[in-house]
């Protein structure tokens, strides 16, 4: 039979997107595969970064939208928001019969789409099984292991972690992740945008001509009654340092609004003459500004992934990167003004670090959909032991 | 301090109560511990059996009720009723303020009280994960155990199960299962009450003092739509014996109406002058029956855990009880008229089997009721590998 | 602009199917409107008939099945079956863009789709509002009369009565009932068929050559906790009768466990040999039969309406039609044996009623679909004082 | 029996607390009354101005929080979030046990109170229905008379059109508004605080003594996607006029974000140097800053209701308040900045207008709690015509 196969991917928020990119596109060109595109959650709101419009600007049809974010500055919410998700993802998924649903990685509310997939017997694949962070992540990602039917790891530490967990040997898969297929893109990119004109923003406008740092620090859901002291830290070290600086909003997660008002309480108060701050910016522009960056800081998985392909220097602050595979490129340090700032100088002075493939050589998407044409579809596993 | 740890424990269904009766018990009991008891889904409604009645009579407070199944003849309103779930119960959470949350077994509404405790921060305790099945459940016992912080298991194998799943040894015990403690409680009863007349029922009341059947059959999740042909085998076999027979009605599952009309549609066409019809009966008084039975014909578990202990001959039909630890009592059949029939004969000729403690010994509820005074409170974990 | 108008028609139980099938009929086959059918709540479910199946067999294309109804034996079910329904429908309602939505009459589950609409500012049509019965029901009937924008009643009372409640006169249109347009064509038709064979059923099969009864009695919100006794009453009266009896199955309603409960209960103990139970009937089939039957015995508005057209007996039960407008058909009684009765005999002695056309001609199914073509698309309004 | 009634009161939103303030510090007083405080939608939430951090610190003990607001930018969002509404308030309803729920106004979340109770065959009182504006609150106002089952109005004219609704004459009371109650506390009252000193806020501290202006402008439903627009008409009369101006930031709705993003925005690119902008305020307080003001500008009701008592000259700008009775205080403008800066400067020439009561003499509250002492409790009720 010649017919295709139906392939749900479900994207939940902003840095889900480039997680996925290179893979929906190689799903959507596909000859044997039809996209089915979802997106949901804080991916669909405005004060998260609006990830919907960088998704159709690339030409993505999306064939449902579904909003499930409850507000609330607590926990509560962030289960509710799942409850929700799965309420709503269980009628797109009626509607839509995929013949396969694929969730990314391990945010909370991943976590409906993995429910709704799995209790209607739809084969589930999950990417960016089998990584180590020790937060509530943590536990997201490995239950959405042991509700998933495929997975596909990127790195092979996640491979063997994912088969220690009782998957079969053979429906687990490092196909590299598909953010590195991104990274790989940009690799001698220079920065060909003013990303002031492009992206707009509020704050100042350093000049970026002698070098600039990035910064994108989100909350931690086990700490988020500490948001806005962490925050503080960081800000209190960049504006000493004085170094153009281009800082992104958090994303959404219980604690947002620490964090979001701590960055505004102390823009308000504080000059931060050499600091642009940008809601969001496509993903190829972002690559190429970290790129052509001096230093990352903050807790992004952007720095342990992307810039270790890139070998960007990256200043990791907090527990949220806790165990993830390192490149040569990561200073760790705690939420501390001083410890930010000296590891950021070592940065500067050292510069680029060495290439690492430790997160794939760049081409995930394809791999990722090579296999969702050839996997036998089930829904029945069994543990290994 | 002196200051009673709160223990929230959901029940979601009639024979999850079985399985945590005497942990309740030893925790309503314990100077230390103060019980909030939560009923939900299936074992509030009449259809089902109302577990509720049953607890409430063994003296039980109820601190919050929660309805969350959503109608539907569909695995999507399995789906649905779990993120209803969440919905509820985070409000429930939020109110009762427990300072750990006890989630039963594996039925798929139990990964609703999963994720709005561990979502919360709230430190969770499953009791019975680790065990093997091969169906949905199994997917959602395993995903249950990376959520919880805790893991009171049944078995050695369970243990060491739960542990290769990158569980901490320190907060993995064997237990053993409290549904073993009220086996125990009957172990040299006999049938010391007119079931007829305490628990009426329906259908013909066959003179049970020369031997007796008993038949207790689940749909199957991932087989919901050939339930009803499932049913009609072991339908078949039983009519075909003419020996005594009480046969208690499915719980609630996607399919259960393809097991419950099977059965109604069969009784409007047959006469099964032997066969008696109950909707549910009091824990003990089932245990006596069953202790007191020539076998027990079906796919409960309860032939795999209480009877093992007791030695009740079991005729397990399919899959659903697919490797769990067997003891000495049991002859696993297809669906298969032919093959249910031959296996009850043998039973009939050998009589009762070895008794077995794979499932514990009978001290299980006090066992528990111990840890959750001592156990560290902790919602944080990470894989062990 | 020759683009159609996208009419969205939400049926949420069997009795509502028949209030509006000449209306999605004529909407479906007019040129200038393309129907958008739902089907939600107790309308898709097994245990209140199935209306699902008799709308598909009648030619409709459902584009969106909402499953909503939540599981309980209380009022609070009905209360969240509600809310579940109104995020449901706005997620289908923003999938379908339909240009107006159509709501049916004032079942509880109605108002989801309301609020959906009109918060969506959706142009919301109302059928069959204006009417009196002074239940749960009429709370909800004339809250959605203020919600909607355009209002097809069915009498020249309700047409008044909606003008009342401050709506603007052109919006309100005595369109009749288009149940009665079912009415008209039945109206020679003989019983061409044998319900036993095509309907099959359980009970007695009595031979209704020489006359029978027909019985459908459903549970009233507002005395829900009542509901097992009074259709004891109902039961005691029609057993004592022992004329031939065919009884529907009550649908879904807050209650209607006390309703079914009582009536098997019922049926366990007594013989009941000139009884016969259907759970559903196709709607002409119905028709046909209440036309040929001696008389209708319980409290469904068909016997105020459909029966006033045809002129067929009626015996009403309580207080659930309470001052509807009545035709020349009617016998009021209470919830009471003796009085049931008598009122059965009375009607026996004198047979067939004068024919009413209080709720329509038999053309209300067209007038809709005219209106729905015309119409001015507005969602805003204001109280006419 | 001496047993006190429960009273449960529903607030929603920050301007609702002003609405009931008077009213629930009576019910709490009343030796006769129970009060029981729920705190929902957007009266918990911090981007809306945390209106139970002023409940809280006014005494008032809150027995549930419940978290409903659905995030999204559109009337989808709105709906669902009274779905969501129905279903945690209905479980709140269950576990309190209330004998009458009283829910306040008509913003499109209260309808979820109103559903749920009324479902539940809890009696509900509706303060302030009968009034008329032209838009969705109108439906939402009326659609919750007709649930409701006792009426506390605040104007003649609405009692009038309450009965004309159907409504029996003796369970509609015109009882003032509970705002007009707060407003004769602070009648003689001068600006005794520094508002920048104890409310923080952003932007500009222009001095005050020579005469201010408010502003307090919220998104219109049925006009959402024009709001940005709307409000920037408002900005640029304020910023051309250079008056000293109080500006507060608008309560959450549907299109909310348009508002708030346009004064977002403005005040990235304009200097606006005599305008500083507050979240909320203690209503006390904002009383008092109205009461010592030159003009009210926008279109909160407070400028109809308060301040028509206060003699506050109002500048009402669109269709928001329309067809409220006025007081001698209102000129009502377009979205035309011109026309709103003439009327400003037209209120500036005349000053201070004529006291009104039409919404009250100052014992609201009173009148309130002792209705709710005496009136007989019930949830029957039918249309008078």
């Amino acid at each position: 039979m010649s017919e295709k196969r139906k392939i749900a991917v479900v994207i939940t928020a902003r840095p889900s997107y480039s997680r996925v990119k290179t893979a929906i596109q190689a799903i959507k060109e596909h000859p044997k595969l039809e996209l089915q595109l979802i997106i949901a959650a804080s991916a669909l709101l405005d004060r998260y970064g609006s990830a919907v419009n960088y998704i159709e600007n690339d030409g993505f049809e999306i064939v449902a939208k579904v909003f499930n974010v409850l507000e609330g500055e607590n926990l509560t919410a962030a289960a509710k928001t799942t409850g929700i998700g799965i309420l709503e993802l269980s009628t797109v998924f009626d509607n839509l019969k995929p013949d396969i649903v694929v969730t990314v990685a391990d945010r909370f509310e991943t976590m409906a789409t993995a429910i709704a997939a799995s209790y209607m017997n739809i084969p589930l694949a999950h990417i960016q099984g089998g990584e180590v962070t020790g937060n509530i992540d943590e536990k997201v990602r490995h239950a959405i292991t042991k509700l998933a039917d495929y997975h596909f790891v990127a790195s092979d530490s996640a491979l063997e972690r994912v088969i220690k967990l009782g998957e079969e040997t053979e429906f687990v898969f490092n196909t590299g992740c598909p953010s590195i297929d991104l990274a790989k893109e940009v690799e001698k990119a220079s920065l060909d945008f003013n990303p002031y004109e492009k992206y707009g923003g509020v704050g100042a406008q350093p000049n970026l001509e002698s070098g600039y740092l990035v910064v994108m620090q989100h909350p931690v859901t086990n700490e988020y009654q500490n948001s806005r002291k962490h925050i503080e830290e960081t800000l209190h070290a960049i504006e000493e340092l004085k170094i153009p600086t281009l800082w992104f909003w958090p994303n959404v997660d219980a604690g947002a609004d620490g964090t979001s008002t701590g960055i505004r309480a102390f823009r308000e108060k504080n000059k931060l003459e050499h600091v642009h701050f940008f809601k969001n910016m496509k993903g190829d522009d972002f690559l190429k500004l970290l790129n052509n960056s001096k230093c990352l800081i903050g807790n992004s998985s952007v720095g342990i992934r992307e810039c270790a392909y890139l070998g960007v220097p990256v200043v990791n602050i907090g527990s949220r990167q806790n165990k993830r595979d390192r490149g040569f490129n990561v200073i760790d340090v705690n939420y501390n003004k001083e410890d930010i700032k000296e590891a950021i100088q070592k940065h500067l002075d050292t510069g680029k670090a060495q290439i690492s493939e430790i997160y794939g050589g760049g081409n995930a998407g394809e791999n990722i959909a090579n296999l969702l044409v050839t996997l036998p579809l089930k829904f029945h596993k069994t543990i290994t032991y």
